[in-house]
C-alpha cells in the first residue's frame, strides 16, 4: 500500500466525525444505479466485466455504460458522460487510463455522483507523478463529497444485490454461494485468489471489497462499514499495513461490539516479510508485536496462513460461539486422538477428563477404548450398536456423570468413506447436534461427499485436517470468551 | 501401542545380530504365496477382504484360503490347515478370535510358514490375560524363526505385488497410484486415514505397513526394510512412542544414508498428547525434546500435523534435492509475496536479492513489478509477451546477473483459473523446469484440474497453500542439508 493522503482526509480531520470514514459506503455497497466509465461491448475488457457481470447475474437497478464512442454497449443505451446520464448514480466504475481520470473526475462531480471506483493503475504505485496526481484527484474528490475507493484495485462485490463491480475474471469461472463471510482484501491479486478458494470451499460470501491504493476508503473503512451490516456475521481481513491505527482500532472495535467475528492475514510479520513489504509497496508494514496486542484486544483472530484465514472464517461462518473452551474430542484412533489432544494442549483448549460414571460405562461396552478425553470408541463405533448414541449423551449431557463438553471434535478416521453403516454414525452425529445446537460440532477427516452435504445442511462443520479443526475450535473458543470479556 | 516383549526378541539379543530384526521382512512384503487362516466367503468380512482384494486385483502368486469349514472360499480351493496346503507359504494372515490363536501358531510352527500377520485384537491392548497370551505366541513364534506383525494391527499392503494382507475396507474403495511412497504407521485407524488420504491426494504409493502392538515386527524395523528398498524413495510415519530407541536410530541412520526422504509424525509432543497417549496404550511416549534431536540428526522431517506430513511427503517424492536452500519466490500478487517470504524467512530459507541488472531489466518492463525477491511480476505476466520467460532465466539462469536460485516457488493468484491465457504461462513454468530438472519447482494456488495435470506429468509440484508449499521447499532444504552433512 503506498503512501496516501487519506488521513489528511477523513478520520481525525476537523470538521469530520469519526464515522464519516465509513457512513458513506452505504451508496457503495447497495447502489440502485451503477455507471461504468470506460464502457466496453468486449465483455473480456476491463470496462466490459462488470457490465457483462451485472447483466449476466440479474443486477437489479440501473445500469449506465458511459462511453462516447458508442451508443449501445453490450445491448444497453450508453452514454456519452455521466452528465448526460443523468439521474442519481450511487456508483461510477472508473475504466479509464489514468491520463483520462482528471476529466472523468470532472464529469463525475458535475453528475454528482455518490462513489467512484477506481481500476486504474499508474498512480501512486508507479511513483512520484502518479502519487501526485492520485493526491489531487483524491483533494478534489473529498472536497466534492464523492467517496473513492482505489485507484488501483480489483473493486468490489455485493453478491445479494448481484453487484460486481470488479474486472476480476474471477466471478466469471461460475456462480458462488450467497452467505454471511465479507471479504475484504487491501491486494486485489490476493482479493481474486480468495474469492476462487471461498468459491471452491463453497462457502457463503457477503461482500467482497479490495482497496488497492486507499486513497480515500481503508482498509478500516470497510471493517466498520461491515459491523453494523446485517447480512455479514464473518469478517476475513487481508493486510499489509495501516496508515492510521486510531481508525482501525475504532473499526476492530465497533466490529466486536456489534458480535462480528474476525479473522485477518496480516503480512509482514518477519523481518524478510517486512523488507519485502517495503520492496513491494514502500509501505511500513508497521510493529508487528503492536499489531498482534491491538488483534487480541479486539478478539481479532490473527491467522497466519490462507488455509487459517479460509478454515477459521468457515467454522466462525458455520458454527455457533460456545460457552466455554471445554472440549471433546471423539476419535475411532485413539493415534489421531492424541495428535488432537497435542493440538488441542498447544491452542489452550481445556480437555477435562470424561467423569468416572461415564468412563466406566464406556469401559463395559469396549474394554479397550479410550475412556478419559479424547474418547477413542474404536472400531467399534461402526458394529456395536448404540455406542454411538450413549457416548455422545455422556460427552454432551449435563446430568451428573456426565461431560457436558461445551465443544465437539469427532475424528472418524476412514469410516465416513463407507456407506451403509457410516449413514448412521452422520445420522446420529446430526441429531446430537440438534439436541445441543447451541455448541460448535466439527467432524475431521474423509468423507463421502453426501456426507459431508448432510452435515452441511445440518450446521455440522467438516474441517478436512484434524489439527487445522482444533485450531477453528481454539478460534471459536476465543471469539467467544472475548465477547464476554470487554476490551481493555 | 502396549508394553510387549519385543526387546527381549530383537535387536541386541544375544546371538541375534541387528540386521535380523528386519532382514526377515523380504518375505513379508514380497511374498510368493499368501494363506489367510480364518478364510471367509463373504467380501466384507475380516477373513475375506484380503481374498477379495488380492483376487481382484491380480495378485500374481499363490493364494491359500485355510478354513476347515469349507472346500472352496472365493472360488479358490480351501485348506483345513496350513500343514495341509503344502508347500512354501510366506505370509499367514491370521484371521481368528484370539482365543483360536495358540493353535493357529501350531499350524504356522509345523507348516514352516516365515511370517504372521495377525489380525486379532484382545492381546496386549486389552490388559493383563492378553497380555500374557500375546508375549507366549510371541516367545514360541520366535522360538520357531517366525517373524510376526501385529497382533491387533490392519496389517500390510505392498501395492506393485498387489498384496492386500489387510482387513482395512479402505483400499476397496479404488484402485491407488503405485509409486515411490510407504506409509509405516503403528496405528491401524490412522494407517487407513493415511491411505484413503494418500490415494484423494493421488500420491503413488510403495508398501502400506501397520505394525500394530508390535509383537515383534516394530516401526523401526520396517523403517531399516524400507531403507534398502529400491522402490521406496520416501517414507511417511506415524508414531506413538518407541521401545528401544538405539533400533530406531539405527533404522533412521540406514535410511539416512540410503538417500531416503524419512517425515515422520510423532504423538505426544505435549503433557496433555503425552496424558493422552498414557490413557490410549498405557506408553511412555518419551521424552519429546529428545526425539526432536534423533530426527533432526538423521534428517527426519518431523510433521506436527497431517497436512505437512503429506504436503511434505508429496514433494519429497516429486522434487529433487535442492544444492542449497536459495529460494526464488515468484507472484503476481505482491501481498502473498510477503506472506511466503514471512513464512521463508520463519522456516530458515536463503531469499537472496535478485542480482541489479535483473531487477532493473524487470522494472524496465513493469516499473511497479516487484524486483527483488519475492519477484512480484504483477498481472503482466499474463499479458507482457515473454516476460514471464525472461522473467525465470533471471532467476534460475546462473550467468552474470543472474540470480541462479536453487529453488523455486511460484504463486499465480488465480490466473491458472483461466484458459487459453492461462495455458502459456503453464507452458513456459513447465519449459523452464525442464531447463534446470535438477531444481524443485513448486506452484501454489488454485488451478483447472488440466494445468494440475500437466505440472503432474512434468514433474512440477502442486500444493495449494501458499505457506504450506514454503514449508515444503524448507523440508526439501533440510533433506539436502542432512544428505550433505555426516550425522553428529
Amino acid at each position: 500500500m503506498p503512501q496516501a493522503i487519506a488521513s489528511r482526509l477523513a478520520g481525525n480531520g476537523p470538521g469530520r466525525p469519526p464515522e464519516s470514514s465509513w457512513a458513506g459506503l452505504d451508496a457503495l455497497l447497495h447502489p440502485r444505479a451503477v455507471a461504468v466509465v470506460g464502457a466496453s461491448d468486449n465483455p473480456d475488457r476491463i470496462g466490459g466485466v462488470p457490465l457483462a457481470l451485472m447483466r449476466e447475474r440479474g443486477f437489479a437497478g440501473r445500469l449506465i455504460p458511459v462511453n462516447p464512442k458508442y451508443s449501445t454497449v453490450q445491448g444497453l443505451s450508453a452514454f456519452p458522460s455521466l452528465v448526460a446520464a443523468g439521474g442519481e448514480i450511487d456508483v461510477a466504475i472508473v475504466a479509464v487510463p489514468a491520463a483520462a481520470l482528471e476529466s472523468a473526475l470532472d464529469d463525475a462531480i458535475a453528475a454528482h455522483v455518490k462513489t467512484l471506483v477506481i481500476f486504474s493503475s499508474g498512480l501512486a504505485e508507479s511513483g512520484e507523478l502518479g502519487r501526485n496526481l492520485q493526491e489531487k484527484l483524491a483533494l478534489r474528490a473529498h472536497a466534492a463529497g464523492i467517496r473513492v475507493l482505489g485507484p488501483n484495485c480489483l473493486g468490489m462485490m455485493s453478491f445479494q444485490n448481484k453487484v460486481y463491480a470488479t474486472f476480476s475474471p474471477a466471478p466469471r469461472a461460475g456462480e458462488n454461494r450467497t452467505g454471511d463471510i465479507a471479504i475484504v482484501s487491501q491486494s486485489g491479486a490476493f482479493g481474486a485468489f480468495a474469492f476462487s478458494l471461498a468459491r471452491a470451499r463453497e462457502l457463503g460470501m457477503s461482500y467482497w471489497i479490495t482497496t488497492g491504493n486507499e486513497a480515500d476508503i481503508e482498509f478500516a473503512d470497510c471493517v466498520q462499514w461491515l459491523a453494523q451490516d446485517g447480512k455479514t456475521r464473518v469478517i476475513l481481513g487481508y493486510m499489509e499495513g495501516c496508515r492510521d491505527t486510531s481508525r482501525l482500532e475504532r473499526a476492530l472495535q465497533a466490529a466486536r461490539e456489534a458480535g462480528k467475528r474476525v479473522v485477518i492475514t496480516k503480512v509482514g510479520r518477519t523481518a524478510a516479510g517486512a523488507a519485502a513489504a517495503a520492496a513491494h509497496t514502500g509501505a511500513d508494514t508497521g510493529d508487528d508485536a503492536a499489531y498482534d496486542a491491538l488483534f487480541r484486544r479486539h478478539g481479532v483472530w490473527r491467522a497466519s496462513t490462507v488455509e487459517e484465514l479460509f478454515t477459521v472464517g468457515y467454522a466462525a461462518s458455520v458454527c455457533p460461539l460456545p460457552a466455554s473452551a471445554r472440549t471433546g474430542l471423539l476419535t475411532v484412533s485413539g493415534g489421531v486422538g492424541i495428535l488432537m489432544a497435542d493440538e488441542a494442549s498447544s491452542a489452550g483448549l481445556d480437555l477435562d477428563e470424561m467423569p468416572q460414571r461415564a468412563q466406566q460405562a464406556l469401559l463395559k461396552e469396549v474394554p479397550y477404548a479410550g475412556p478419559r478425553n479424547p474418547v477413542d470408541i474404536t472400531g467399534q463405533a461402526l458394529t456395536t450398536p448404540g455406542l454411538l448414541e450413549r457416548t455422545l449423551a455422556n460427552m454432551l449431557g449435563t446430568q451428573d456423570g456426565q461431560a457436558g463438553y461445551d465443544m465437539l471434535l469427532f475424528f472418524p478416521a476412514a469410516a465416513l468413506l463407507g456407506a451403509a453403516i457410516a449413514r448412521k454414525v452422520v445420522d446420529e452425529l446430526i441429531a446430537a447436534h440438534a439436541r445441543h445446537p447451541d455448541r460448535p460440532f466439527v467432524v475431521t477427516g474423509l468423507m463421502q461427499p453426501a456426507y459431508r452435504q448432510a452435515f452441511r445442511e445440518a450446521g455440522v462443520a467438516v474441517i478436512d485436517d484434524p489439527s487445522a479443526a482444533v485450531r477453528a475450535l481454539a478460534a471459536l473458543a476465543f471469539f467467544a470468551q472475548s465477547a464476554r470479556t470487554p476490551a481493555v
